[in-house]
């Protein structure tokens, strides 16, 4: 069994407080259907994005929905999240699982099927795959190539989340080439009504699963 | 007992081999008489980070100097490296003696008294104040008011390593107002003969002690 639903991954960092308080953000994100929470603060010291992590959890945990402190274990540990997403620069997922132990969450992305492969023998719980679109949130990763989400999904048998550059417009394409849920930042960013967008993916993601 | 000797602490970065290969520069600072080595990687992957600090670490067991993590915990329980050092911006002391335990040296920057008084009761085993003098390698950060040093040394028992531009014609001034001992970066960089300067650190360090 999985140990996390990735069907809507609600990526946060500093920057969704340009729009709502971050606790507002959160409770709406999780009302509108988001599944799992990202903390992403890659900027910021490590203080202030143990500050935002814990600021989500306080939100996210009497809701039920799980938290995952991006790149850092260090901070996800410190934080009390679920779990700790980590890059292909990052920390290897053994070593992570080495000092973690097995009660943490730990995500892995893979933009090949061989780092996909590599995170999932390390004991990686889901894969982030992407970026599936061009993004402006990193506008210097190429999209990966055609045909690796499939690879990827077709060998794989942990969840994965689609990432970079996915809306309401598109996010059928990677799930029907086999990806469990989405991951969106960009698509809720300066949106006054964050909550509403994710019921309405959420929805979208329900019927491109179906059909 | 001090759990560390802060006397002479070498800090590495991936800068140092524009000189000299990492290995033979470790070896060397270790031959001239460094008393730990801290490896900072600040600008590069956590991948990279773990990469250099296994490569000092390879180099330091044998010979019996503890190596120090700059800024990130996971790196220095993944690298099984002796301690980690944390800036004032990085996770609290209360939180890595938390997660890691008692076995880890724990490090911690101030630059006032106030934070070193909450570095040592949080559980820093070592305190690094500075910068004592304007620094080439952090050109943003003024030097610390005078009076700090000796007011930390006063009141606090912890060995206390000064850092920020020392070298051998300025170390006689932190250590005269109460530093154990000092951190050099400059000094040793694009340097022929690290282990030479070190020796003469050393040297030094233990003259103005005396004196």
């Amino acid at each position: 069994l999985p140990r996390i639903d990735v069907s809507l991954c609600v990526i946060l960092d500093g920057d969704v407080e340009a729009t709502l308080p971050l606790e507002a953000f959160t409770r709406e994100v999780i009302r509108g259907g988001a599944t799992c929470l990202q903390v992403r603060a890659k900027h910021a010291t490590a203080r202030n994005a143990l500050d935002l992590a814990r600021r989500v959890l306080a939100v996210a945990i009497p809701l039920g929905v799980p938290v995952i402190v991006n790149d850092r274990l260090d901070l996800a540990l410190a934080s009390g999240a679920a779990g700790v997403h980590l890059g292909e620069e990052d920390l290897p997922v053994s070593e992570a699982r080495r000092l973690a132990g097995p009660g943490l969450v730990i995500g892995a992305s893979a933009t090949t099927l061989d780092a996909a492969r590599r995170a999932a023998e390390e004991g990686a719980d889901y894969l982030g795959v992407g970026p599936v679109f061009a993004t402006p949130t990193k506008p210097e990763a190429a999209p990966i190539a055609r045909g690796v989400l499939e690879a990827i999904s077709r060998e794989i048998s942990l969840p994965i989340v689609a990432i970079g550059g996915i809306n309401e417009s598109n996010l059928a394409i990677p799930i029907r080439e086999g990806a469990d849920g989405i991951a969106v930042i960009s698509a809720l960013r300066q949106c006054p009504s964050p909550g509403e967008v994710a019921a309405r993916l959420k929805t979208a993601i329900a019927k491109a699963k179906k059909g």
